[in-house]
């Protein structure tokens, strides 16, 4: 599949190199054609891996994913243009995450609205699905990190696209019964608000190799 | 050990018969010495069991439990009296949460402040612990209702109060290696901010029989 990738940070080649490994062909998206994270990744990673603007990424693929700060997605998508998101799955594993000088974080939306909506919103043609956002980029295309069962959250409105995108996941190595699906796009709002709770369990540990496993009653 | 629980609904109930049946002496607060709830669970669990005021049930206490809704804890705490709070362990289970006409869930203080923080603001000679509020009632004081391991969380300023109330939810059956501390009081903030994700998880599973586990590699 051709997928375009929003954003040339952490989380976007290593989603990218994963993407590629498993066959897919990549073109990794940043604001001007010259960001040099994007060139040298595509130099690395040979001829299935492009980069470009946001607006060729987008327009690339069959499939969009946002891996933008959450803070700066709907500017990045708003590059990319409606046209190039029209009836596309576009995954968004952004959070909207704030750093205040003194250290502080925050996010922004928060509470009343989230990234997740706030992209379906402005793009109703687009078929988004929030996930990946709950966990460290290297633990997304690896679950293997970290031991034994642990999950996965997906929400959208569109059940097909949810289908797609779980598809996807599983062939990381996320197995389909671990990955939870919270409903409506709006369930994003309370994925995003895990980062507080996570950025002070990564404090804790030392380090991100960590996810949640749901114990469940009858 | 005498304990003065603020709030009579499920929460307080729930911790007050717990704590009973393990040999404290409760008092349960509320707004007046007539409210319905607490005088008939004080009739209904024998002489070791009183209702009373905020203010009696925080006079009462050896240690105080903050069980009102989070959104009112502040005007609970101050009717209590910062007299009757000094110097004791305040424990803080509370989540403030705003409920909507349309249905719609919001939490109030959220993001850069939570009511932990608040209220080890407004009295600092208390030592406020953070516990409690990522779980349904009967689950705080029956973990074994969630099968498997699953965690609990502390956090608060006072390394010797955290400590207390470990011992104390130690004797709910909860294992001392399943408590996690995630430091000081601000860690109250990402604390709360789980309740929509575990709204949404509530919905998912259709009861309150769950619980988060951390998996974590080396």
């Amino acid at each position: 599949m051709r997928i375009g990738i929003l954003g040339t940070g952490t989380v976007g080649q290593t989603l990218a190199d994963k993407l590629l490994t498993l066959g897919h062909e990549i073109t990794l998206g940043s604001r001007s054609t010259s960001n040099p994270a994007g060139l040298a990744w595509a130099q690395a990673v040979g001829p299935h891996g492009h980069s470009g603007t946001f607006a060729e990424a987008a327009g690339f693929g069959e499939l969009v994913i946002n891996a933008t700060p959450g803070t700066v997605s709907l500017d990045a998508l708003a590059a990319a243009g409606a046209e190039a998101l029209a009836d596309k799955i576009v995954v968004d594993v952004s959070n909207p995450l704030v750093f205040a000088a003194d250290g502080e974080v925050t996010l922004d939306p928060v509470n009343s609205d989230s990234v997740g909506e706030r992209i379906q919103r402005a793009y109703p043609r687009s078929r988004v699905v929030k996930t990946l956002n709950t966990l460290a980029a290297p633990v997304m295309v690896s679950p293997g990190r970290v031991p034994g069962r642990h999950n996965l959250f997906v929400a959208g409105d569109d059940p097909a696209a949810k289908q797609e995108v779980t598809a996807l996941l599983e062939s990381f190595g996320w197995p389909a019964a671990d990955i939870v699906d919270l409903g409506r796009i709006q369930a994003a709002r309370g994925m995003e608000m895990l980062m507080p709770f996570w950025l002070n369990l990564m404090r804790h540990y030392g380090h991100t190799d960590f996810n949640y496993h749901l114990q469940v009653g009858d």
